[in-house]
């Protein structure tokens, strides 16, 4: 087993997907951002309107997922066909973003889902960092990905989410 | 208390930093990034050479810093004066990114180094996610900030790392 | 009839082409500036050699279709095939940019046409400003449209000009 | 008067700002769509949440004021110091938005409202063409600027607006 | 024979693809870098660790590439399917970059391969030039490409490098 | 003497520039394409209208030299105050891109003047590119500097061209 983003002097390249078949393609990730109680009300409720916070981080989350390619160096340019990202409070002081991509494509479309998982994520932390600088962003990992040669993954546990 | 990045109408906008002093900005954040004790190993020894996946890592966090206003909706562009990422790894399964930013500007540079960890820290995702799917990252948040209006900050706990 | 943009509680997302197919598609569109009759001789004659202005603004009309889905947020990448920008005088006081964009793929190029000749005629402005403040951009709008499930379109009186 | 955007040769250049002073700018530009009298209520209405639409708009124009370098090839990277963007119904059939932006540079700020203004507009037909093809974009000016040598400028008429 | 980048009147277009069939592609280039011997020891030997400059310029060359489109107006948007860029020193004064690319595509990635090496050697310029600004870059030229209805290239005396 | 980008461990990083004082900076660099006289004289004649192929250029180098920031991994974003690019026939097969850039900043802009002569270079590179695969590029070199601590800077017969 190695690691083929480097060829055999060590050395950084992006892989050859010219051979691999077109399949389809898609990703799901997420990150979860923790804050204060008062933060997360705040954004809910009238003084900070939901609506342009969570809308702001959803775009700039799927915004960010076509430029996943200009931003991890060995990444490949992929025609992305879908992006959704589902922003919601899962508890009083948490906040959780889910990315689900979709392509067709000679390789997979996981990075796209982690970075725009990451983005939306550090959107909605700059949105509220005037009031609470201590937010932080954790579990941001792969829930699911499914299509190519390497076949389905599933992250431990991610069903019963 | 309110946030900043809403109007009273709660849209969105880019807070007018016109009336603010320039002052000397620094921040530090971080990321962490959880994995197989074999992939660590395989970083880190000859199979897959140490150097290139951390020297991509921090390249990559370096170049992303001077994006952030590309990727955050409501960030001011920043003429950045430094950028350095550190990256190691602090268990057998555990590896640290540390960015540490700064410029001398009207309004902060905090979001530059969340962006710049997040970026390094998937793009050793990326390296490695061929061998290693379930990789996650956590404790993405900021470690210090000093300069500016609201004065230093020092996360709870941070002098301890 | 519904805003395909929005999902089913009113967020935004990038609608899923997946199972759409490649076709060959055309869009055509413009975009009219109005401006002094003193501006618009310099721009054809001697002083203000009519070559830079226009051949840059054609440029910038063809480098800005190349980043709509960058600039416009729910916008899909989309692999051009060209693209063509016309920019004539049309009067003593008005210049009409035309833009003409092919692609084959499985959504259409609209987009691309209208920011083509957008910032086409903002070039334009931006490179005689500096004589006349107050010129302005009206009537961009699509002219036609060429394949996709949709069909064809030809914009109302678009066939007299 | 001459075209300052071209040398003596006819040439095209970025002008030297290098020795014009500092100043605080502040530029306020508009674009006016006009759509069936169904598509704005829609906007407007349940079917397709306001939100959305109008915040999609929002930050696309904000985000593209931050990359007006990047498409006016002749334009000077500026630190912008603020955005905001209005939009709002005017009429049955026509959407206003109005872009407002600060700095504090050597050279003016009007090309970032207007390419503001333009990317907002493009912004709403993108996510309202699938229900409306014929929407189309008028009236892109200059509202008003202050700062600068060639001192203030208010477009006619715009004291009424 | 005619430049196919302008057309009939001579303006500057994206030249129509969509009729041309999609093709295996390949390009190879290259650039030469000549500095001191000094700056080259300190390269490869210790004081200036070999690593990170190669390192950081093949990264930046493979970053390079995938932006191709955005830098070289005419050039259209190709889905890269694999980059390669080999650094090494072939004298005491001199270092060579090639860059090796492919994609499957209607048109040709000879820019791409000639922006990759470009910019790899010109980072190497940057991360030297405190030590010997005098260093120089020659020799960026195209050594093969294959496939396309223009069919092979081979540079005059490119295989026996 | 050490390389400045690189720390003490030999980890690339973006050199703080944050003690500097702001100076008056400027950059001349310059690129020499040979092509065939064929080549050439159709650039400069009828069949290949010289304003394009060179306006093209110059406006390309113009935009590269704001994203050399983007490109470069180590270089700094800085306000460019004017870039000029002058491209002329030097002999039946040669020509000559030199650029000319200033800012006034903590650091110097060498390495945008470079990128700038470099991308302009490639674009006449591409436009010709199917009718003369062979142009190669070559000199691509610092002319002058002047400004900062460094001081100023004259390539060696620099003067004599």
């Amino acid at each position: 087993m190695k690691l083929t983003h480097l060829d055999e002097n060590g050395a950084a390249h992006m892989v050859n997907i010219g051979a691999k078949p077109v399949t389809q393609r898609e990703a799901v990730a997420q990150s979860v951002l923790t804050m204060q109680p008062e933060t997360l009300r705040m954004i809910l409720d009238g003084t900070a309107p939901k609506g342009d916070v969570f809308a702001c981080a959803r775009i700039a989350g799927i915004m960010a997922a076509k430029r996943t390619a200009e931003l991890i160096p060995m990444c490949h340019p992929i025609p992305i066909e879908s992006v959704d990202i589902a922003i919601e409070a899962v508890s009083e002081t948490q906040v959780r973003v889910v990315s689900t991509l979709r392509c067709s494509h000679k390789t997979g479309i996981e990075m796209e889902a982690l970075t725009a998982a990451s983005v939306a994520a550090l959107t909605v932390y700059d949105m509220c960092k005037a009031v609470d600088r201590g937010m932080r962003i954790d579990e941001t990992l792969l829930l699911h990905k499914t299509g190519g040669k390497s076949g389905d993954y599933h992250a431990e546990g991610a069903a019963a989410r």
